[in-house]
């Protein structure tokens, strides 16, 4: 718990300065992220100072919504500047093992968004980034934000102090329906050199990373399936391949003997952003809904059988994982503020010169089970092993 | 516990000859209860003798559907039988008192559907009828089926073992929506003449014999208010005028020094049969809701804080009340056996030589809190005594 | 829809003689069918007149208790009798074909419990009986009860109607908790030779039977998984071998080119009968659970979307499969009537001279997807066209 | 809709200087509120400027935590400092009047936490103060945060359209759980001196303004009833008298016809911070709890019967009030950007020259309700006309 500085750091008493790059959808939360965590965790002082993007004059203006007090095109150049310590990539997959590698390189501690990269190959090249980075004080870390939703931290608690005894099965599901219209339009989401796959990538590596991060063991095996349900969606010439899936089903072996059934689809009408996860052991269980982040439900399967129920906790007690930051009881915090939590825990990983989870060598291994599924899906659904 | 046969009972071995006046709703519902109470659960036994109702060649019909051996019209006649012991009243308020009287003076067995009568003059001569014959052996119990929910009667069994603490506040609703479409046609149900209330008589009943029910005591003292939001209603000639409450509201007190609160419609668009309960103790809380029977949400205070959570016990073990008679766990019974629970109890209390819950008197006092509340909604809710 | 009798049937004016086999669980849901199934349906008139069981005097009681006329302790006799013109088969899975098929031979209509069989030999030479017996105006049925939840026969009736659009995806899970505890005993069950196979066949047979019910199309691939949990089980002189599945999971591909997925198992601790099922279209979506069969949940995908949302539709109306026979809205029936719903279908196909759903060839259908999840969960999961 | 800007506002081009007034519970949730604002919503630029609060030290470091450049101790300093433009006043109830008047006096627009203030007199002046300043373009309004939970801003705008047809029943709870410990200490809140009132002010002042906002109407008569549970609780000294409720109950009368109830209490075991509200119309019927802020229940009464049933909509489209400036669908909020856009539509309203809702004078209307509560109460339930 040493707390020596990286050897780039800021000068004694002067904030880290921040570079993001990427100002979309991940940007907009991850600004939000690094705007707010002063205001409710003790961290080391930050300071927003560059946000990064292509278009010069959106990310101007992306900058200012968002509290960076400066914008740039070039990331090169960033990450080359003495008054930046953390660059945060919410750029696309394709570009994340380049700027992670580099900003590595030039002695930035690093957070990525997941999944870690759109191959193998790179994530591996990362890991090695990563480690070599480790030894001089330097940090990185993969961005699972679900990690940092209260409930599954709790849930992730109560089943390392035993409460649902051996586990046996893991139900992880999520469910989306941005793609159930046919007619939505083509996008480089649904191309497979640009995105690497589609619901498998985006979705299922958050499903499989939590069925790791909640039982704390790892995938052994895996028998997958993937399908296109809409195969040509129009793009602005016509009707184009989309090229990735739509939908994929697996299930694991995980390395205790238990078995975990994973189903993830962007064709689901009806559920936005469903990711359920049910854990079943031999003394108890659990369910969570993404769309009621705030409740977990537990079942302890040790009290007498009349009074055996699924009880809903609300997940905003001073004592559950990051809430007595927060608000009262009963006071809902919003999906955003996994981010935060997110952005706190890197920093402290930071101030502590200590691996904040999850590593790249964890992302590194949700990408190999992912591999392992469409390599299954191509084989006719015949089992691999990890 | 002796066992004494009633002196007017059957021939020693032979079973007890049922007779049940009235064939709409509560009739077949009733006859339910006497066609399979033997099938599952341990009671003397009764044969479906006959089926009284006004029409003949309706009543005919309904008695040959329902399992009966035969049908009448003339329940005067049928009472005057020796092979009846038991007499069954499902016909309308207005006609209980008479029935029900004259049967407990020929020595039958009562059963009477709630609410005991429409005016307290009748419900308190009944009391009378019903002491006077419980002296010679003869049961009575009123018909309030709800005590017959095995998740009502696990809810009573958790408060009076303290797993609440200190009852402090009950809320009770009952909403219903036939009414809600204001061209619904004028009935005997909405006249004061026949129906004696609305909502209050109806339906408010069942939930002020809840809250007594399931605490164990008695209301003190009530403030009321009635309301008619539809005050006119197509009849055969025009519109006629509804003369009795739509929906009714009441706080009550209750001798322990809790407050339970009472909300009661019949134009509660969407809500079909909901009965809500919710209870509030120092040390835990209950609720329950109508459409969803089979279940008890329990929240146990005295856990620790981040563990607690209502919890939704499935209420189908063999251990929950009545429940061992049925299914495996998790197969739920439906509405209608709170009537077969009911007259098993009725049965158990007549071959024990016991007064049957809820009695005469109970539901005499259930009446005394309807017209407290008539009375407090006609002085500006101001508060009455009981 | 021509009325011909069958030519074994009773005399003019004279009720169907029905004999039930097994008195156990089904023995006794099936009874409670019988005896009431006349009280809410128009149905050719029948009579409960043998249960057939092993033990004498335990079926005697048996037949007491659910009100048959008789008993008796062989099946071979009771098939034999002229007044018997219903053999309703509750018997377990190894008996099923001998018992039908003689029964069908001997122009007795023929009503078996599901699964049809434990092996597809035998299945099919039951299917072969029952088609040689149909030409000869004789019926037979397999009791795949779930089928007469008013809710999925609701549900069934949306998605033929197309109100989901073109069904995608399919997510079946029947998930109990029975054998969570691992010092639950050994029985009959969890060996394959009297059991055929495990959660597999009892319910894993139930959740397949309803993706091809509901979407009214049959599966084409099957990739499959199986699991013990619970290796070895006390027996009478100490550990056996549980030689059965305690989980099974599968990916269906359906004729249709929708992908259902299932799991199933005994020992998802807390759910006691969980069949949940979620089916999701181009145009709409449904949700169910049979610990709340009284609910279907449905998406109008058509809807603006700011008003979308998945609805919980009570389904108690008279307008819903069934219940126009019941009670009024919002009165909930139980499991048990799932039975008396399928009885009803029975007789109305005997009366019809038409062959009730599902028939044998259904069940024959199912058991073909059965043996090939067993097979390909055999060969690594690798997927397996049927 | 002319953009006049206030007399007193900041130089053009310059920021609107804010200053707060307390820091604690709710000065933390209007400072997020300040903070990021600017970074969802197109609002005029504004600066944190002061946080005013009477412990130097502790009132310093909030400024620092929660982003304000400065913090002070006397509040009639910062009111007249000419760079500060608005004044936001998140001190208890007592001060509310004081500092606003000044506030207003001084030419500042004014946001006050609700309830307006502790009597009703101090109301009355509060509300001449706002109109004289209201003349001179200065702006005030009352923070009825619930208002912008946009699952009620949507359940106001379905009501405005006429989807529920008459409304005619309103169901609105408030139940909280921090007092349900009888050993939980004495604080101000506790006091009538100091608090003026305890559920009833707290708490059933947001369930009014929200029956008013919902329905766009007014109370006429109330009936209603207090209790206080615990009567004494542990001050530093020994037991000390609690003088206000702890849980408050009332029917109200609308100005149209409808009735709505209301219950409110601190003593509700397992409710940590429960608003319920129903709305039951002629056409349909709404349901929503705050405990799911993030969801509302709709049931459309003009879809045939059998497709009816409340509907989960899951308020994060982009159509949704406020939604559109956040995350995509499915991605949920938290609580606290009520007061998010709580600041936008002051914010709004400064720079539009127009009255932003709650008007001072709205905030007197529930003052009036909640004061003939009390006297309603004084006087056993008695109606009482506003």
């Amino acid at each position: 718990m040493t707390a020596e500085p990286p050897h780039t750091g800021p000068k004694p008493g002067s904030p880290l300065g921040v570079a993001a790059i990427g100002y979309a959808f991940m940007g907009k939360a991850h600004s939000n992220a690094w705007r707010n965590v002063a205001a409710f965790f003790d961290v080391p002082a930050v300071e927003q100072k560059v946000l990064v993007g292509r278009h010069a004059q959106e990310v101007a203006e992306a900058a200012t919504r968002y509290g960076w007090a400066e914008s740039a095109t070039d990331w090169r150049e960033v990450i080359a500047r003495d008054d930046i310590h953390i660059v945060d990539i919410c750029a696309p997959g394709w570009l994340h093992a380049e700027i992670a590698i580099a900003a590595l390189e030039a002695g930035k501690h690093v957070l990525v968004e997941k999944p870690l990269a759109n191959t193998l190959a790179e994530s591996e090249h990362m890991v090695e980034a990563a480690r070599a980075a480790r030894d001089r004080g330097i940090q990185s870390m993969v961005g699972f934000n679900y990690r940092r939703v209260p409930a599954l931290a709790y849930a992730r608690q109560l089943i390392a102090d035993g409460r649902l005894g051996t586990v046996r099965e893991i139900r992880a599901s999520y469910l989306q329906d941005w793609l159930a219209d046919d007619s939505a339009p083509m996008t480089w989401r649904l191309r497979k050199e640009t995105a690497g796959s589609g619901a498998l990538g985006d979705i299922a590596s958050h499903a499989i990373d939590q069925v790791q991060y909640l039982t704390g063991t790892t995938v052994t095996e895996v028998s997958g399936r993937l399908h296109t349900f809409v195969g040509r969606r129009p793009g602005p010439d016509g009707l184009e391949d989309v090229t990735v899936d739509d939908a994929a089903w697996a299930t694991l072996s995980l390395a205790t003997g238990a078995v975990a059934s994973i189903e993830v689809s962007r064709v689901a009408t009806g559920r936005k952003n469903s990711l359920r996860i049910e854990v079943y052991g031999s003394a108890g269980a659990l369910a969570f809904d993404l769309e009621r982040l705030g409740e977990l439900e537990f079942l302890d399967a040790t009290a007498p059988a009349e009074e055996q129920g699924f009880r809903r906790i609300v997940v905003t007690e001073p004592g559950h994982p990051s809430m007595d930051a927060w608000w009262p009881q009963g006071h809902m915090i919003g999906w955003e503020h996994t981010f935060t939590h997110q952005v706190r825990d890197f920093l402290v990983g930071i101030r502590d010169g200590e691996q904040p989870a999850p590593s790249f060598e964890e992302g590194l291994q949700v990408q190999r089970v992912l591999a392992a599924i469409e390599e299954s899906a191509a084989a006719k659904s015949t089992a691999i092993q990890l």
